[in-house]
């Protein structure tokens, strides 16, 4: 264990970098803005795209790949698009560097692009340029398609995994022969994504569209989910959008209908990225380090074999490696997205226990064996939990013979019990504001806010410069009693979730 | 089946792209030499990366991933690196377009970068870069770290998968305490690619070191597996490069040894990309399109319910229905990369049986099943093999009671048949030159030559000039009987392996 981690309660931001470098999940590179993400970060993606992609094949998509260059005129075809990505993008303008004699290597003036090429901020522009020539008839849709890739947004503040200039993302792109097949389509996206991030995230998100002002730059709404940190702050960890036929329009995307006639499809985009590690470790970490659902962790299980000398620790590691292999041939199931449970054996033997047990804690591992002497007597072990540190975790006397299954069974309760705690967490983190007076008190503390809103742009930005914050969503599942605009007085159909964001 | 195929004999070339395109692999996009990644193509990708992830990992490797971008004087650091890739570089000068009042998106002059950015053409430099913080002592080593990503190489003459400006592909990014490590590493990878190529892809290649003319510009020497392609020409299908203290020293990459003494680490990399889809079509397809080997077909089986009437049809949808199931329900297995069997049910009645037929061969489905009004009368369908189209492959009366094991079993049987047919074909397109005269017109022909070279840059290029041969490698099992080089008549301790090449 490298350093001491900063404490949540004296900076919540320097608390969240101590995490994501001590436990080596990304270090910031070189290059501005752009990060490294670090093995056990990568697996920790790996295992989100392997539950992602899994529920998107259920749904009948498929994966494929489109360049990772945007002609620079293809922007510019849809409007919004060029407004909402123009100042954030890298720009390829030459295909050549050179090194002459002395002079050291530099751009190849004699190489310069006709037309600049920007790289992916997103792919709406290049993949509908793309659909054109897929699309003809109504047969040919739905046309459903997801992409794995790397994109660049030029970010002028960059913050590990929450907002980076390079991240890592799936965009779906799917085009339908009709705006109700679109906009089904919309809603089912979101609701993966809701169900990705509570089961397997354990992370409760409020789901809902966004207000106009907060839409993506294209669509003609976007659905979101939307979820609250321990600081209270909320991050938006997913976003669905309707788009109507605009890029159809904007690339001449168009087919024969049923009824013989010449029409432009409908289209959908959706999309979720490493951000969502950010959000995991938000949700779910402590002052120890990290605590991940098992559903998502790099290693499940860690058995740390204790004695004093060679004679000790030669049992009790025989019944490590023993329960291991116990645990690595339970069979692979769907909770698991079919991999073995994964397990280490740590033999820091020239460290002392209460070290090695704070390097695995904030590892974020979240189930700890203990076997010593002592437990060797009774052929029992002690099983610690990651996710209620201490002794209130700690199992003692756990027999070696079962200890397998109760491990198995074990995860699965750590799951959920992670999840109902940042369930009633967030919960408990929600106010009601009856007055804007009340509402700037309220702001000001961690949290949402329900709030009436009168539902024009106008007064959310003057909400959100007088306050900071902002329409996260207008949650489907939300209050529904009408009310008065908190700042105009006008009629709001029902509240609408306030708050400070990422 | 939109078109027709030109068959290998007219046109080898057009062969190959009608069935990337046919098949539904890839397209050419708007982007200059960037190809689009279609479904099937992309996933015939997903495949090769579950098999090669898997023995990455099984031999001790974990993915982690890096920026995109790589300032450009990274690149000019190790000097062979920027000789070998400044010609063929992406170049990312600006990070902002504006669309000022009347003026259409251009870039933004005022958001020129201090130091141009390029995009990666192989990540060497930017990771070294990033190990030298995390290196310090031979504790910290290995460094067994793989990336599955994009990378750019501006070719000026591209052709789908084999060679495009954008490809996907894994880059190994090994560091080690000593260059024994490190060469074991080197060769143990090889050995990983063999066996993917020959296990996964049915692929038969020759392994061992490049010349010092073919290697990686800043390794010391390069491994590879080649493969023929059935024009009888070269692939280089993986390359594995021992890359001594070269990047260490460019990029200042020391540890503490353990005699306490500071030491460069030694390096590795290794590679392989998207262009082993090229090679897979090349080795085992046909006339009538894509033949796929089963360990990598997106789909497996093909069940087509044929039937005149709905009365006819319904009791073969039902027994096909039931066969899918049973099919799906096989165990997952080692040999499907822990995925169930893929299945698919056709019913495209509207489309006579040979039209359905011939559109999963074009699509290289290995197994069609048939299942009929005859054949239900005895509780049987017919069950066709892609490898051997037409009656030569065909069973009928195979029971439906049993046709489930049935198939899993002859899948694992045409996988080996593949192999074992490309082998032969491999190995009977093999010839020894004894002199040069003979060699000229050896190359002339499809197929490898075995050759006495002296072991000379000048020599090697003497013959690529004036034969368009290259040496593609040094196998590490190939004749040993010395003798004198055919174009010098210098001493040659074995005989190497020349062909031209993709």
């Amino acid at each position: 264990m490298a350093e001491k981690i900063t404490p949540r309660k004296e900076d919540y931001a320097k608390w969240y970098l101590d995490v994501v470098k001590q436990a080596g999940l990304a270090d910031n590179s070189d290059v501005r803005g752009c990060m490294v993400i670090k093995p056990t970060g990568y697996a920790i993606w790996e295992n989100m795209q392997r539950g992602l992609d899994r529920m998107f094949k259920d749904t009948g998509h498929v994966n494929a790949y489109f360049p990772l260059f945007i002609p620079m005129s293809y922007l510019a075809k849809e409007e919004q698009m060029a407004e909402g990505f123009a100042k954030e993008c890298a720009v390829v303008t030459h295909y050549r560097l050179k090194a002459d004699k002395g002079v050291p290597l530099h751009v190849d003036p004699d190489a310069k692009l006709e037309e600049p090429l920007i790289v992916r901020p997103t792919s709406e522009t290049i993949i509908w340029n793309t659909y054109k020539n897929w699309i003809q008839s109504y047969r040919d849709l739905p046309l459903l398609i997801n992409q794995w890739c790397n994109v660049v947004r030029w970010e002028m503040r960059t913050r590990l995994f929450l907002r980076t200039a390079e991240f890592l993302w799936q965009e779906g792109h799917t085009a339908h022969a009709t705006a109700k097949e679109a906009e089904e389509e919309t809603l089912q996206m979101v609701r993966v994504y809701q169900k990705f991030a509570e089961e397997f995230m354990a992370m409760p998100v409020m789901v809902g569209p966004k207000s106009e002002g907060q839409k993506f730059p294209g669509a003609i709404y976007t659905l979101c989910i939307e979820a609250m940190m321990q600081d209270g702050k909320a991050l938006q960890a997913g976003t669905s959008h309707f788009l109507g036929q605009n890029f159809a329009k904007a690339f001449d995307v168009t087919f024969t209908n049923v009824e013989n006639k010449i029409e432009h499809a409908w289209a959908t985009s959706w999309g979720v990225s490493t951000r969502l590690i950010g959000g995991l470790i938000m949700t779910h970490s402590d002052d120890n380090g990290l605590v991940l659902p098992p559903r998502l962790a790099p290693t499940h299980v860690v058995i740390c074999p204790i004695g004093r000398n060679d004679a000790e620790r030669a049992p009790a590691i025989a019944a490590a490696e023993k329960l291991a292999a116990e645990l690595k041939a339970i069979p692979r199931c769907e909770f698991f997205s079919y991999e073995p449970i994964q397990v280490k054996i740590d033999t820091m033997f020239d460290k002392q226990p209460g070290y090695r047990y704070a390097e695995y804690e904030l590892r974020g591992v979240p189930i700890r064996v203990e076997i010593g002497a002592k437990d060797l007597e009774k052929q029992s072990c002690a099983v610690a939990r990651r996710d209620r540190p201490g002794k209130e975790g700690k199992q003692f006397g756990v027999l070696l013979e079962t200890a397998a299954s109760h491990i198995d069974t074990l995860l699965r309760e750590i799951q959920i019990a992670l999840f109902d705690r940042a369930k009633k967490y967030r919960d408990d983190g929600i106010k009601t504001a009856s007055s804007y007076a009340e509402f700037k008190t309220m702001v000001e503390q961690p949290g949402f806010v329900w709030a009436h809103w009168d539902g024009t742009a106008e007064t959310e930005r003057k909400i959100q410069e007088e306050t900071q914050a902002t329409i996260r969503c207008l949650p489907f599942d939300g209050p529904t009693d009408a009310g008065d605009c908190m700042v105009t007085g006008q009629p709001s159909a029902k509240r609408v979730l306030f708050a400070r964001a990422y």
